[in-house]
């Protein structure tokens, strides 16, 4: 098919759009990681790497940066939006440093903040700000990981000392995989059961300490090292024992849940399943600064790759002695073009994910009713951070990979960077939530309007919760609603005369698609209340169901903020290119999905064909537009730092390809005599 | 739908059939690997883990095993198959043994014994099968990896000294990433364009000497070390520059082209292509050796993934306290049982490979004109070893990549094996011949029958050729021939009533892809004839269509050595079992390429969806065999060694699920009363 051609467009202007609402905060960082990049680490030793993090650690936490996030009445900047940012800029240096720098602040200080009252605020979130105090969120048991709400470490409150007592019940309750547990904590925010009065009221928070002043760890607690990983081996997890630690009653952070003195337990929040969710609400901002880090990668990942897709060339082009540049051939392009172009859409996506919650960040918000719109707003925010971590990491996964493998042998020496990349953030699909269990959460989310077990995680919540009750299907569109509806409204999926190219045909088919999975999702999973059915069986048999509901939903949700991105674009030329851009993510996602479009009777096979043609002749189209999509991203040199990918190995092959001085005899094969 | 159940079957009857011919070698293997476990390496920094390879290759060379793939008259074993079955049995050590072990016996010294003459092995083949003399095999190019033929190294003779001058004439002529080249190796088997009397002869192999005694370069030889690589870092891949190096006239491996003292040229073999795709002959038992390995540590990975799905529990069943074992989850499943099922498939491709291989070797055969049949065999052993290797290798990529995400964060700590494996067989997809350029081999010998122009790898000849000349497809079976036809005849792809199980419907339904793909791959490649054509354009239009063409034929041939391992399967239940994983294996093939089948209306929709259903329910019916499937490759425990594989985090998860005398508080969701 014929692909309306557009004109070049400078990548500055591409730059502009991208950098949005907090483009200070982008150029801020760009500066400041520029001009100081993280020293190369794949020689380091585990402990040498460690070290170097931490100082990095430091020299952020005296950039102020990490001040941004908390609440300006607890001297931070308010700003919750700048400081995803930031986070999301870490993920163009070494990840170790964003994770460390995403436990320090974002889990141990967002949950002091979080789950605190202002004596835990007054004493300890400057200390965490500066980064004097260094601290862990030991949550993760070696025996939940993913079900949180059953982890078995225990804080029992004992009334003759005023004093509650963390314990570590058996070998499976041990804390596993903490972030600074295993050299750098002293403090640990330690999810337990907490029991008082001899009854349980479900998973709080405690403040405990684990290091002494010497660096040693403090009475009734055992440090073991987690040792080598595949990557991010600058942080230092560790595995955590309590026996018997006694801290005092003011350890618990207790805005959700106090002990009195003499041991009554109240909380403001009913039901220990939903007062534990409300816990979990500091999840989010970890979730959504691991798909920002993920996206970063991602990033550095294709330019690094399709910079030298340009510059390498291999094979001569038939009836010359030209060497062909790779990114020319169409299996190249392939292998990186509809990953760029979802990269831009994953990384709209996620610039309306920072607004939203940066908006119902408001700390007045936090403890509202259940009815509130800004709470339905929260629920939301929730399951869209659920579900576009888990595509944005497992995209990066997948990219990452590819353009490995597009570089050849040289994509898999460390100076070219991608095998860091690529060991860094093979993690990210599956913590702060594994992604199948975030999509289940996900596809919960999109089944019914709230009720307490809707948080519950897994299966069984899952399972009871569809006996139990079901409200229907709503779509609830996202950003440009009204240019959104616009478009939708005049056709069908089904409609074959369309252009491949309509965007109100590409968003009806999401939203098609959408409905009709979830719809019959619906409907099987409604078997699970009758009378003769296992729950269990009937879930466990409907999963890849449930899976590709949440997917379909995410699918959509990142269209939209797409089409929103460009409805906002003030450059008629980059509107027109990232027109073309969004044609490939919307036509190579639609492909990766075919079997279901021509299955259910959306794509006849020719149109299904078509879908085809078109993803190559977009490859084909926005290949002389791939240095411009990667250098709108804007990733300074410094820290590309790969050299396949700065020009020196460039200048090499176009040297060597024009063979200028070299007189070098021809094979017979190439139809010309051997000369000299 | 309903799957026959099967009896359980002892792993040993099914080892006994993956054991094959080469049996002897196999268990061999198991117990002096067992006996001496590489040590763990990811600890090591880069000059110790090369340290710790050279040791163990060393005590390799001691065990007289890489003589076996030696022929007799040299002194080895003549025993290629054991030799191959062998290296694929070092995939489940440290993979950096394998691939420094296959440059020095496989590249180094098979060039050494296929390229050289009398002289050369009289001098050195018994130093290199001792491991005495160490080498490299140089000849990829940092500017021509994939295409060699092109490669820009010179060897021009002098004919006052009766030398060689063998010299690098520009940067991008460097070679790169040999093995063996920074650290260990004294000779090189260079790689250059042969030019004597002012003439070029194409590129030929000689001998020279990259270090001295004492380990110091050469003179004219510069050595630069590869660095830090993703993994392999125990083999020491170097960069060669030679500037004017001279050796004596006999160091040119002359078996397939000699230069008399006066510079006179003659070669048994026309034509410099097609010498020196005879020469690239040697690469043949290299990427067999490749699929081999790869294969190995899918394996290791999948008993890894999988011991660990049967012991890890996370979240409760619904109305029961207990923990649901995570292999019982469909997603959980899916993610590892069909790639469970592939690995047998391509376990039986992979042995048929060598046997076919071994059965070629007789080194009479070598030198046999065109038209011999076993010339036409040999043609298609080098076919299905690129395609084959090209689609194990994808697998074992994808399939520890699953497996990694299957054990969470456990997947990611290197105590458990699987950032290693996933590391050191990553650039298995790229080395040895790039996976997509691969692929284009194999569809360039489906469309025609043999002729020059065959060999000549990428678009260039692929183009010209077809514009050339084009012979129709032939379907030409594999194993068990006489059993496939009888089981074909009697059906049709689009017969919906077949039973989706029946194996003779999955045979046609593979052949008939094949056959449809194949064909209209050459209609549209004829157009490159055209005089109004671009062919590069038509080609590389339609590279999507002949990487499918390729992928077609490999499922078929790997399909059709499954085929025929259950039809020798003496024992009945095995056989029964086996042919579920078959079933399961095919199925999941035929829905990853679902939108083939349903837009060409091989498959109705209804049909298509029974194929999901089938594969899940082929999922739920494997469960139950899940261990024993594994514990049939017979990896011995030493060479598993990952904790959570062998029993150690099972026990520990267990006395947690039971809660064995843990007294612990219920949450009030869990709809128990609290107890103390």
């Amino acid at each position: 098919m014929d692909i309306p051609t557009t004109p070049p467009v400078p990548a500055a202007t591409l730059t502009g759009l991208l950098d949005g609402r907090w483009a200070h905060v982008r150029r801020d960082a760009r500066t400041r990681m520029a001009a100081a990049p993280s020293p190369r680490t794949y020689d380091l030793s585990t402990e040498q790497h460690r070290a170097q993090v931490l100082a990095e650690l430091r020299a952020l936490a005296a950039s102020g940066y990490p001040r941004t996030g908390f609440a300006k009445r607890h001297g931070g900047g308010g700003d919750p939006g700048g400081f995803l940012t930031a986070f999301e800029m870490l993920g163009f240096g070494d990840l170790s440093v964003m994770v460390k720098a995403g436990v320090q602040w974002g889990l141990f200080g967002g949950a002091v903040e979080a789950l605190g009252t202002e004596r835990h605020h007054e004493r300890h979130l400057r200390a965490i700000m500066s980064g004097d105090l260094l601290g862990c969120f030991a949550m993760t048991e070696a025996g939940h990981g993913s079900d949180v709400q059953h982890l078995r470490t225990t804080a029992t409150y004992d009334p003759a000392t005023a004093e509650f007592v963390v314990h570590t019940p058996h070998e499976a309750a041990r804390k596993e995989y903490i972030g600074n547990a295993a050299r750098d904590g002293r403090l640990a925010v330690v999810f337990a059961q907490l029991v008082t009065g001899g009854e349980s009221h479900g998973v709080h928070a405690l403040l405990v300490p684990i290091r002494d002043e010497h660096g040693g760890p403090a009475p009734g607690v055992r440090i073991e090292d987690c040792g080598r990983k595949a990557g991010l081996n600058g942080v230092d997890n560790g595995r955590l024992w309590f026996d018997q630690v006694r801290v005092p009653r003011e350890a618990l952070l207790d805005r959700y849940g106090a002990v009195a003195v003499d041991g009554t337990y109240r909380s403001p929040i009913e039901g220990d399943s939903r007062r534990f969710f409300t816990m979990l609400g500091t999840l989010i901002r970890g979730r959504i600064s691991v798909a920002g880090a993920a996206g970063s990668a991602t990033k550095s990942a294709l330019t690094i790759a399709i910079r030298y897709g340009l510059a390498r060339r291999q094979f001569e082009r038939p009836g010359s002695s030209d060497e062909v540049v790779i990114l020319d051939y169409l299996a190249h392009q392939r292998k990186l073009l509809p990953a760029l172009a979802s990269a831009y859409a994953l990384h709209f996506a996620q610039d309306e994910l920072v607004a939203t919650l940066h908006e119902l960040s408001d700390p007045a918000h936090a403890d509202s009713g259940d009815d509130d719109p800004r709470d339905r707003r929260g629920r939301e925010l929730e399951s869209r951070a659920a579900g576009l971590k888990a595509v944005a990491t497992w995209h990066a996964t997948r990219t990452i990979q590819a353009c490995r493998e597009a570089c050849g042998g040289a994509g898999y020496l460390a100076e070219n960077r991608l095998p860091q990349l690529k060991a860094d953030t093979d993690v990210f699909t599956t913590f702060e939530g594994d992604n199948t269990v975030l999509l289940q959460l996900v596809a919960k989310g999109l089944l019914t309007g709230y009720q307490q077990h809707l948080h519950e995680l897994g299966s069984v919540g899952m399972a009871r919760f569809i006996a139990e009750k079901f409200v229907g299907v709503v779509i609830e569109r996202t950003a440009a609603r009204s240019l959104i509806d616009r478009l939708v409204t005049a056709v069908t999926p089904q409609d074959e005369e369309t252009d491949l190219l309509d965007r109100g045909w590409h968003l009806k088919l999401f939203e098609d698609r959408e409905e009709h999975v979830l719809d019959t999702l619906a409907r099987r999973l409604r078997r699970a209340g009758d009378a003769d059915a296992d729950p269990f069986e009937v879930f466990n048999d409907a999963q890849d169901h449930v899976l590709r509901a949440a997917r379909a939903h995410i699918d959509r949700i990142v269209l939209e903020a797409f089409v929103a991105a460009i409805d906002r674009c003030p450059d008629q030329d980059a509107a027109a290119l990232l027109d073309r851009v969004c044609d490939l993510h919307v036509l190579s996602t639609v492909e990766a999905d075919l079997d279901w479009f021509l299955g259910h009777g959306r794509l006849t096979a020719a149109r299904a064909k078509a879908v085809t043609g078109a993803v190559n002749a977009l490859c084909k189209a926005l290949r002389g537009h791939a240095e411009v999509l990667v250098d709108a991203f804007a990733i300074p040199d410094a820290l590309i730092d790969a050299p396949i990918a700065l020009g020196a190995e460039s200048d090499r092959q176009r040297a060597q390809s024009s063979r200028h001085g070299v007189a070098l005899p021809r094979t017979e094969d190439s139809g010309k005599a051997a000369a000299p």
